[in-house]
């Protein structure tokens, strides 16, 4: 048999999954492996900083609970979410509101909630906000009865399963009425610090970054006959609006707290208008799965 | 600010990280980050692969114990140790016998024994061989003292720690004498199947690839002012020789069991030589850390 060399290593890895029977699994894990490879080969990849690539990915993996989810923390803070995202985007029939950062915190147990409620079970004086908007396709063309799930943290930056991962807090499912309208009650979101204490923690910190995201709430919307659209709003007057750790935040999801706006469905608080359009679903859409799962769920599936 | 595209994200992400002081963790992790988008722009890879490929990784992690080191064995099996090796092999002072696998099972706690001992606790009848062969610098001349700790499944396939994690058998660590030679008895080793119970070997089975490992014995092999080899001996007429499931077999390490050979320090038996050449060490292989790390203290240490 022959020598395996780091010229020919690539190869002989391709010959073996050559007989992957799933032709997409195929392409995918080829596609990886040359990368992969590229990768090693690119910056001369020693044994010891194997090793050490070694002990973080399982660091990773370790801390790792139905309520922590770092291998999306990790995606996220290199950028492969918000990518994947674009490209999502790009396969979209028209062109809608742009996908944002699904994130570890969305949860299916969500409550379903009545227009104009308020989703924080506890609301500091001064922080009430309101939360409105209309739901169309990329015409304008108001979508009734489509589902808006959304979910922030509290006033401590924290969202509920950080605090306790039984409770269910700042997160709701609202349904829009005849004109595409959903509105709620909530607090204004915060900015906030993507947890430290992991290897991701570590990894932002020996790398000089802040680890903060702008304030952002998020959306998780599904319409029948179109696309499911992940997505966030986030306040334009944050500072670290343009240098989000996790590459989500972007200047077309940006939004203002307007003190008052005439047009707001409930009058006396300051509010906050986030419009969606949602491009017409595919055929792949359809075969695609879903795009917004539940990060606890995951955990819980057979690899 | 600009909204982030597939063609600007991936400078969005280096821009952040531009900030990283060690200049070799910024290498590094420049090259992972342009290498894992252009992955994913290659394979227009969809969200709900995303998910399927994070489930993939925690479950990975999760199933990491001192006794398992899944990502290990993912990245044997994906040939990344191998080119890693290979890299090594390729930057080393002289060129000595070539590097090999690691694994997953060599450990610290492997017992110093006498020359001519039977490192297996049991041994049937018929499976007795002799082990002995000589460590020499790259031109012939005997290394003296030199440590040669090896390690290798038992009769059923299994490494001591897959059967009980606290077991220390099939292992141990010899010096050599003034002629550069060790010498021992052990049994005949056995090809076996990679452990198919988990994350990885649900991908080899997806692959449709055997997930046999040749008939091997690891060794690790040091000695004052050489570079650390890390390699293993492969038995020439394993039906699987040439398509070892971790790349980890070698021509060049490939070895046959003389049912009489003359040379043997200790007649009477079956026998393998298997002579080792070091290249001397130079400052980057003492700067550079431990090459053969012991796999259960990789995941004691801090990430």
């Amino acid at each position: 048999m022959q020598e395996l060399t780091p010229e020919n290593i690539t190869q002989a890895v391709l010959d073996q999954m050559a007989s992957t029977p799933n032709p997409r699994m195929k392409e995918i894990m080829a596609s990886a492996v040359k990368h992969l490879h590229a990768f090693a080969k690119d910056v001369n990849l020693t044994p010891a900083e194997w090793i050490k690539g070694i002990a973080f990915m399982t660091a990773v993996g370790k801390i790792c609970t139905p309520a922590r989810q770092e291998f999306i923390l990790l995606s996220d803070t290199l950028g492969l979410s918000a990518l994947v995202n674009g490209l999502h985007d790009e396969t979209a029939m028209e062109e809608g509101t742009n996908t944002s950062l699904l994130g570890p915190f969305y949860r299916e147990t969500t409550p379903n909630l009545a227009a104009g409620s308020q989703i924080a079970r506890h609301v500091d004086p001064g922080t009430e906000i309101v939360l409105y908007g209309r739901v169309t396709d990329v015409n304008g063309k108001p979508l009734a009865g489509a589902t808006v799930s959304l979910w922030q943290t509290s006033a401590t930056g924290l969202y509920d399963i950080q605090e306790d991962p039984a409770s269910v807090d700042y997160r709701g499912i609202f349904t829009t009425d005849a004109k595409g309208l959903f509105m709620l009650r909530t607090v204004k979101p915060l900015g906030y610090s993507i947890p430290m204490d992991g290897p991701v923690g570590e990894m932002i910190t020996a790398q000089r970054r802040h680890g903060m995201r702008p304030a952002h709430i998020h959306f998780l919307v599904g319409a029948p006959g179109y696309r499911e659209l992940v997505t966030a709003l986030y306040l334009r007057d944050d500072p670290h609006l343009a240098d989000d750790v996790v590459f989500g935040s972007s200047g077309d999801l940006a939004v203002d707290i307007n003190p008052k706006d005439p047009e707001c469905p409930i009058p006396g608080l300051p509010s906050i208008r986030f419009d969606m359009r949602l491009s017409r679903e595919t055929e792949a859409d359809r075969a695609g799965g879903r795009v917004g799962a539940d990060p606890a769920a995951i955990l819980k599936q057979p690899a």
